[in-house]
């Protein structure tokens, strides 16, 4: 897995730098480049970083876009808005998701390049980048607020490297057990015949699209069991 | 595919509640609830709107949970924080990304509720959810933004439902006439005999990663018909 460095081509609103750096640390991105930036790195940019300033503080500015992108291994630039024609080489994308997915293989540093808030990338320098990278959007308005493109590039890379939490889930001798109880229920409460068989498979079926963990499993266990002590109890005459 | 709806409970910030509506424009939703905001529409937030103050001005407000939800059919609760067990089945979520392709089965409209910036939802609000989503976060810093949160959301159940733009692929016969003019190529230029199957494989596993569309075929087709004519071209004697 490269590591990844967010590049921000003179970005204008010093808000929009916090929000950056706050969502690198959302997702463990931790290196930050600027190129000759057209704000300071203010109070408002300090508080809508929130908990990651450490990562202003780290951040190093360039005056020039080839200075800032030299020692890195692999150059990404983003955008939303894609070429209208195939023909048009420069801004022939590939779509987040994927690159996501293939960009593991990628050694070294990987700089994820976004442009200006108003008017994005040059050409010249997407030219220099190795791969252009399109976040899908709605045809009606796909410009997205810097923040919020680097939140959603920073986001997929995340999920394909996050560690996956399985949650334990239902082996096949507590589900059958969960599905036994379940029978014994109906039969205590006389639940009748002829929709016995189709209401035992609706519940199998539920159980096999909402895959509970074993938690789940023994919470319901308690409630059916309780359930079915309840209705086999010796109950007065009315 | 069910209608999305964005309702944002008691919202601090109205900058947040414009760059959510942008993000809602970004990725095709129209409809925003707001739920007993703390915060005025005012110019701060029509400005982080940009083109999509529509929304805004379109937007519902309701003074409790209950009453702006009532008529949506389907209530997704959004957290990036999950619970610390599995027996704690409240805050035992989906992740986003498998709920945006499970809830494609979904009727009707779908809120999907966001909490406060800094106390996100109450255990109340998200009891009455019929599911609860997390956006995977690093563990360090899991706290988002409340417009990314959005965002991030948006843009999974988008990515869903976008059209899906393929580029016109090579196809087997294009391929091979561009593997034979690489390999005329290498003839033409006394390529060392010894080296050419593994060279021409090279070329032929290069364009099997990257995928060209056709129009990078015949640009390709044209550089290597053109160096091919040049090369064969009678020299002068040095």
């Amino acid at each position: 897995m490269p590591e990844f460095v967010v590049v921000l081509v003179e970005p204008k609103y010093s808000g929009n730098v916090g929000a950056v750096a706050r969502s690198m640390m959302n997702f463990g991105v931790r290196r930050l480049v600027l190129v000759n930036p057209a704000c300071p790195l203010d109070q408002a940019c300090y508080a809508r970083a929130m908990h990651a300033t450490a990562i202003l503080d780290a951040a190093k500015t360039y005056s020039s876009f080839e200075e800032a992108t030299k020692d890195l291994d692999f150059l990404v630039a983003t955008s939303s808005v894609e070429g209208f024609s195939e023909k048009y080489h420069l801004r022939n994308p590939v779509l987040l998701d994927k690159f996501a997915v293939d960009c593991k293989q990628v050694k070294g540093s990987v700089g994820l390049v976004f442009g200006r808030e108003d008017y994005g990338l040059f050409n010249e320098e997407i030219a220099v980048c190795d791969i252009m990278v399109k976040i899908p959007t709605s045809d009606d308005y796909p410009s997205l607020n810097l923040s919020h493109a680097v939140a959603l590039v920073l986001y997929e890379l995340y999920k394909e490297r996050a560690p996956k939490r399985q949650r334990r889930q239902l082996g096949r001798v507590e589900n059958d057990t969960l599905q036994s109880f379940f029978a014994q229920l109906l039969d205590a409460i006389d639940y009748p015949a002829h929709k016995k068989a189709q209401t035992k498979i609706m519940f199998r079926r539920i159980m096999g699209r909402a895959l509970p963990s074993v938690w789940e499993f023994h919470t319901l266990m308690g409630v059916f069991s309780k359930a079915l002590s309840r209705v086999k109890q010796p109950r007065k005459k009315s």
